[in-house]
């Protein structure tokens, strides 16, 4: 497969903008004392669905033939990316199934049949979810979207980046969550095309480490069963994301359960929105390393926005 | 008290300006669905302090003479309007004097002394409230800068209707909640001096109806210790704020603590932003009376976002 050129993120961009927000940039300046920085939130947990999800989703979607589009586009997962392209065949007025595992939150599952997707459940295991995904394809002959490991998810996601350098030019660094590394890789691809001596980092769960210890060690490691709080960053990198990452991001921080929270709550606090855990990690990492951070202008990815009201962390410790 | 005009709003708005953010508007379609109308939400939320009371107490401060500037200013506040006018005197480096009930909340309590203000306990009725605030302006000659019943802070907080007007020029209605109704009145004179035609509408809790049943009775009535979750609608109206209400309000909606709570979390999960309940008042109102806003372009202005997150409505259920 190959990478994602900065051309494909422009048009990429070009061709979500009708389904998709120009979502706003805030800055805070309680969170840049206590950095020492310039933070600049990108707030994708106000894009449609409730994460950036939706951007690589509504690429993947309108990239495909008339034909190929005419058979219904599948995936796997039990959470934004299922909703994301559920609604994103929606918008094309195709067909969509999303094999979820019958464990998953009801929220979500009610999410993605609002969208009017077809949920297919299947036992809570990765081989289980595989082979429903596989017979959904063979029947129905449904396009399969993967989650991040994909070139036209990977230049969706990169828009986000594209977006923020036109609202805050002078950036020095970006920062963004890893998980399957969808994002950070389309936001590499983004920064290091236009922006000339810009970092790139990525923030990730001391307790799902597998693309800080790839990068150490120069090699794909996949993780086990991560058990994180950050619920949208277990999966591990995948071939195509993982060398794009390996060539372009300077360097991926840890953060732990407990600095996750804080952070998560901070915002909530101080920026008076709603992110998910996963959302938190870039601020965790930034107030954890200010040997990195103070005193550069700082652009952060906030991912998305969609939690459990009655089930937040801090209410249950 | 004369009533402030037009007049006094724009300049209150250029007085402000350097102290205040110029908040965003946010939209959100499921809202938009759901009410069968088009919102427009001035998010104050995401004001300095927190909350619009940031505008009122900046007016109020920044209107001193230095003489009387020199000798501080004084309110009592177990709420927003308390911190606001810390952080207003701060900016101008004079001293402020809060009066406190002893029982109020240790965060209330921290975020006026964060922002320079002393703290004065009382006991928690407003015998001793009146005494305690009576006695500061005897000793230190501080000017009381009441919370609502002030041309001032009236003028100031009719700054938020401004921009809105200017962010969005077509409305057919405006909504905000009523307490003490410093807000409301502010925002009636800014839309019926600029905006013919445009209908006022305020929302207010049904467990502390004053101003309903004021305008309603044509005299103003006062509430006795109303209790409902939006804290920040337990005031009644004083003098001038009646005065301006009836003559420029068109019409005083209820909501139930139930609908309040409902609004409130709709918001957090749809817009994904934090809002305080006494926020949540306008929003239930319009769900509530399809026959009034149906159809119409409405703005909404969202008051605050201060909320204890460790205690939530929803969670305490």
């Amino acid at each position: 497969m190959p990478i994602p050129t900065i051309d494909d993120l422009h048009a990429a961009r070009t061709r979500i903008a009708p389904w998709i927000h120009r979502t706003p940039v805030l800055t805070c300046d309680t969170l840049d004392r206590m950095s020492g920085a310039s933070l600049f939130f990108k707030c994708e947990n106000f894009q449609k669905t409730g994460a950036f999800k939706a951007r690589g989703a509504v690429n993947a979607v309108f990239s495909l033939t008339d034909t190929q589009a005419a058979q219904g586009v599948a995936t796997h997962s039990s959470g934004n990316h299922g909703m994301a392209l559920a609604r994103a065949a929606a918008c094309r007025g195709i067909a969509c199934t999303v094999v979820m595992p019958k464990t998953a939150p009801q929220p979500k599952i009610d999410a993605v049949r609002g969208y009017g997707g077809n949920v297919l459940f299947c036992e809570p295991t990765n081989s289980a979810r595989e082979a429903a995904l596989q017979t959904v394809i063979e029947q129905s002959g449904a396009i399969f979207v993967a989650p991040f490991n994909d070139a036209a998810v990977i230049a969706g996601q990169g828009s986000c980046a594209l977006e923020l350098l036109e609202q805050m030019p002078d950036l020095d660094a970006i920062i963004a969550p890893v998980g399957g590394g969808g994002l950070i890789s389309g936001t590499a691809i983004a920064c290091k095309s236009t922006a000339e001596g810009m970092k790139v980092y990525a923030a990730e769960p001391a307790q799902a480490d597998d693309a800080y210890r790839s990068l150490k060690a120069g090699q794909r490691l996949v993780e086990d069963a991560p058990d994180t709080i950050a619920d949208g960053l277990r999966a591990s990198l995948g071939p195509l994301t993982w060398q794009i990452i390996q060539a372009h991001v300077d360097d991926i921080f840890l953060a732990s359960e407990a600095d996750i929270v804080a952070a998560m709550r901070l915002i909530w606090q101080r920026m008076k929105i709603v992110i998910e855990a996963s959302c938190a990690l870039p601020l965790a990492a930034i107030l954890n390393n200010p040997e990195t951070f103070a005193g550069q202008r700082v652009g952060v990815i906030l991912t998305g926005g969609n939690v459990d009201l009655s089930r937040l962390p801090w209410s249950q410790s």
